[in-house]
């Protein structure tokens, strides 16, 4: 449960369909922008896939407000019937995921996906459906199946019992088509670089390591060769550091490149990390007893900005 | 140097001389909340050494006014001349730290010092002493040495050579004293636990790390033993983590422990942590490549806070 008062700290990653038009992404931009408490952290648009992701972050209370207003800024402006890019997409605003950072659960960033959802759905008229974590069905956790035949494909699938959206009207919208909303952990792209150039080592070992061949729960991974470094590497998508934190994939990378006489020369995170998962890993490695991660002063400071310490 | 428009972050932890009447406290307090950008994040009285310990954070420009509003409030109120208790003291505001914590260096802080330490002792007319990485010469860099003699021995003391102050007269104030005012890098204290009762393991491995016996520049330790837990303990205070960082004593502990047979069986931080020092024990352990710091989601956030980072 959210704690009122407590820091609650939610990330969200809107991708639209529109990557050419500098002026719609802005009026985007500005419409997250128009919500007190939510801060646009990162924009990035791509012109060959006509479409642009965004960053944000916010608390449980700021990001509803903020999503409704960015579908009212750019629903009117983009029109799937004559979209084009090489990136699939079912909407206008076509994926919507809420990531809990700090201070808040992966539930209840499900309860926000689908109470956004439900709005979105209700106020635009517009089918809405739930995705990862706040799936309603097996079948409709991953992205990729949900958006398989893309807008296009749309009408006809929303007529399969399987494919009914979970919010709002049981066909497309003419010119916004549908929205996927949901909720997941936050990613993380850990690679890990092996003293090695033969790629066998690396394949071995992300079979070792990932979910789908016995591996760690929530774990992604393959063997790849960096060409220029002569190096294999080890590539990996953690997709919940809490329940399969960084330094057990670490550690059982290493003892299985030392079984091969390999060792592990370094590795690398790719884009944003969560504190908490570094504080994590130092925490195991430096053998820590009872530490609080209030004891980290930069969050006894955000726990002092959000009134929940009183001297 | 501060850069404008880059979050910069500043702890201070004054202590003044009253800790048993509450309402003085209070308007201290009250007096550091009064400037904007200033947040108070612990107020510690105790009534035995009749002294309460402020913490505070901020940036190099809400600091000035905050520290100035805090004389101004409590120098009317607090008499050295029928003060007592049983900790040491030389002046009403005895001690003001300033300490980087992100985006700032000791440099910056030294001359936040100097700053603050003119500007009180030509407003309120009261002698300052700078002190440690702040000191004018070694003999003044400990806060112990300065304030020899206390408030009772001043008067004779100031009428040394080697005791002049930095700024302000020649003689204390009459009921204030004098106040050190110096900067320092945040002091961690990091305690290793080892898997024997044996005190003599523990002792000679606090020899072997500390700086005064021929170890690490920045690191203090003693040996001892938890009676409850028949644990003997390396205890140890870190006092520049950037220049000895907490894996190499704790890598350098686990070896010399090694030597005698003996397991680290765990670690503790006492208080607060600068988010930094873990996330740089993270990158060891992990062995991160070309990791840099605002990769940390948490980071990025109080850049866009700042206006540094403009999407």
């Amino acid at each position: 449960m959210v704690v009122k008062g407590m820091p609650n700290l939610i990330e969200c990653v809107p991708n639209i369909s529109e990557g050419r038009r500098p002026e719609i992404v802005e009026a985007a931009v500005a419409a997250l922008r128009s919500t007190p408490g939510v801060k646009v952290l990162d924009v990035q648009s791509d012109r060959d896939h006509n479409r642009s992701v965004l960053t944000l972050v916010g608390d449980d209370a700021s990001l509803k407000p903020a999503i409704l207003a960015l579908f009212e800024a750019v629903l009117p402006k983009i029109d799937l019937r004559t979209h084009t890019g090489e990136h699939p997409r079912l909407g206008a605003v076509d994926v919507v995921p809420f990531i809990p950072i700090e201070g808040v659960t992966v539930a209840e960033c499900v309860a926000l996906a689908k109470s956004v959802g439900s709005a979105v759905a209700e106020r635009f008229v517009l089918p809405v459906f739930l995705y990862e974590d706040a799936a309603s069905a097996p079948h409709r956790r991953n992205l990729e199946d949900i958006r398989r035949g893309q807008f296009e494909g749309l009408e006809a699938k929303m007529k399969e019992a399987l494919w009914a959206p979970d919010f709002g009207p049981r066909a497309p919208h003419p010119s916004a088509g549908a929205s996927v909303i949901g909720a997941r952990m936050p990613l993380i792209a850990f690679n890990i670089n092996l003293g090695t150039s033969d790629l066998e080592v690396a394949k071995r070992i992300a079979k070792a390591i990932r979910n789908s061949s016995g591996g760690y729960r929530f774990v992604k991974a393959l063997g790849l060769l960096l060409e220029g470094r002569g190096v294999a590497q080890v590539s990996i998508n953690m997709t919940d550091f809490k329940k399969t934190p960084l330094h057990r994939v670490f550690e059982t990378v290493r003892a299985e490149a030392e079984r091969s006489g390999v060792a592990v020369v370094g590795s690398e995170i790719v884009g944003l990390v969560p504190e908490e998962a570094l504080i994590d890993a130092a925490d195991h490695f430096l053998r820590l007893e009872a530490f609080r991660p209030n004891q980290v002063l930069e969050r006894r400071i955000r726990e002092a900005e959000s009134g929940s310490v009183k001297p």
